[in-house]
């Protein structure tokens, strides 16, 4: 069977926010499988503000994407032929298959996607690495008590949506920082927040001391810039700072800004800490389990924003992260009429 | 007995540098003490770089100095009449007396100091608050173990240069940070630490590199800025971060310098904390018990940068912390000829 991929391949690293020239397109054959291989066709792509920093050289938590490589990216794809003896035509797999329409896989990092028990863009989202990240971040990293206040950040965004439940769901007051007021709306309305902080509008120092009068215990932050240093400066004695991501920095040029008000750790005895989901991969069972037992009693509700649209369109739907344009967990569904 | 105090008070809040015009010098009778008090000739006062940070409005982990105020300070003084069962004439006595001549006491927060075990000003540095902030720092927060690489930033001050031996007692890779090469010698020739760093000599980055082959993991900051920044990129996995100070930030006009790397952080998987030694309170007599052995067993040394003077320097003498211009603890030795 000749198929012919399309593929997202890195063509130069931007600068600020990625342009159309940073990317390239591709079509070209897919080779056969080989003997333990098997080939997947990508139905769903995870589209993630952390991709923005996989394109930047220099040291971080994963290696670059080079240039020339084709954009990394975790997707739900579909085997089509397999010579794998454990992989059959028809599964459903999650992987990092890549930006391209179809991947070649020997099964390593490959994980089976249950679609009876939730849908697959769920599995990109709240059953997958955006909820674990907020499941580990915040329990782990951030370890509230009952009682305590909770602030997130990115709050409707796909991380934080669930991190704010998780925090309710352990009897925390959680307070969401977010852009808009259908967001906030969102948030308090059917997530159960406390409260929600549209950081658009008015003034964030003022709204955090009235939702957060008892100062902050946990901040889970996903974001940085000012919003970051103003949830420092509102930081209860011994509180944790959880380090998740950085949304507002990662299209920065030149030296992103640091918490100027980084002082207020000492002044608070509080700690700040970064955490990266893969080191709990040997507790990822423990996690989604959890996660789906509350998601099917209804406690912990999740919303996949699904664009449907071509290999060609990632560059696009990955500005939407910028622009805060999704709220809940940004998915490209690939439509079925790419070239074969 | 009547007798005249000279008192240097604060004047104005500074911006930057404190200037002339922000202190005022007064001088007034002392009362007689009441019952349950005594008064107290102050001999020596603690210089320390944090009291700038005591002049500025704003929430702290100490109430600023007021305008008006004595300006505040630890320092060692005798008692030269009582009316306090407890204290009686010719003790010698720790206290946060202020900047002045003489101070009233009723006892609180007052403690005995032993001059047969080391003169007064040793009481001041690494037997006083001083060598309290690096014993619980490192070893509370920092969490050494044998063979880890810590690093010290202000490496050849009061609080530096104890937080070293005290890595290299514990059997780690010692590298300070400090400015000027006398004062890198005296790290690796005089307290043996493994490497010294100057600062103002180089590119930083780099020589973190050669000295800290195998990553940073204790970072004990006094400094803030750039050093900060630096330190970070250069973390180890699971790092820990201690802040103790941020001395080049706290002349800051403006927002200071928040640390751009920190989300190196994440990638690091690493801490940073912020303590205040104050909180260790129930256990310096551990702590001072334990730099006495050190300190007499000759593993640990310090040094003393003793100034001569009236009420009238301190000003001056203040500002040779942000000159770098001390090593080691920095006291105001007062002149005994101050008027009476």
């Amino acid at each position: 069977m000749t198929l012919t991929n399309v593929q997202c391949r890195l063509a130069a690293r931007p600068v600020g926010l990625p342009k159309a020239s940073d990317w390239e397109f591709v079509s070209e054959p897919v080779r056969e499988p080989e003997e333990g291989e098997f080939r997947v066709q990508v139905e769903f792509l995870s589209v993630d503000p952390a991709m923005r920093s996989w394109m930047n050289a220099g040291r971080s938590y994963v290696p670059p994407v080079e240039i020339g490589e084709v954009m990394r990216a975790g997707g739900i794809g579909r085997v089509i032929d397999s010579r794998h003896v454990d992989y059959a035509v028809g599964e459903v797999l999650y992987g990092v298959f890549g930006v391209q329409r179809y991947a070649l896989s020997d099964g390593r990092g490959v994980t089976r996607v249950d679609t009876a028990l939730a849908p697959a863009p769920a599995h990109l989202g709240v059953l997958g690495i955006g909820g674990l990240t907020a499941y580990f971040g915040l329990l782990d990293i951030g370890r509230p008590e009952p009682g305590q206040t909770v602030v997130v950040s990115g709050a409707a965004g796909s991380v934080g949506s669930i991190a704010g439940q998780i925090a309710r769901i352990k009897g925390c007051r959680v307070v969401g920082i977010a852009g808009g007021p259908d967001k906030c709306r969102w948030l308090v309305d059917e997530l159960g927040f406390d409260a929600a902080i549209d950081y658009k509008g008015g003034e964030l120092r003022a709204q955090l001391r009235q939702h957060a009068p008892e100062r902050i215990d946990v901040f889970f932050d996903n974001v940085g810039g000012e919003i970051l240093d103003q949830a420092l400066g509102r930081l209860a004695r011994g509180a944790r700072v959880v380090i998740s991501g950085a949304v507002s920095q990662y299209n920065a040029e030149g030296k992103p800004s640091g918490p100027a008000n980084y002082m207020q750790l000492l002044v608070a005895r509080a700690s700040m800490t970064g955490f990266v989901v893969f080191d709990y991969a040997d507790r990822y069972a423990e996690g989604v389990s959890q996660l789906t037992r509350w998601r099917q009693s209804g406690e912990l509700r999740s919303r996949e924003d699904v664009v449907h649209g071509g290999i060609e369109q990632f560059p696009e739907v990955l500005l939407r992260l910028f622009e805060g344009a999704n709220t809940g967990k940004l998915v490209l569904a690939l439509e079925s009429g790419s070239p074969v």
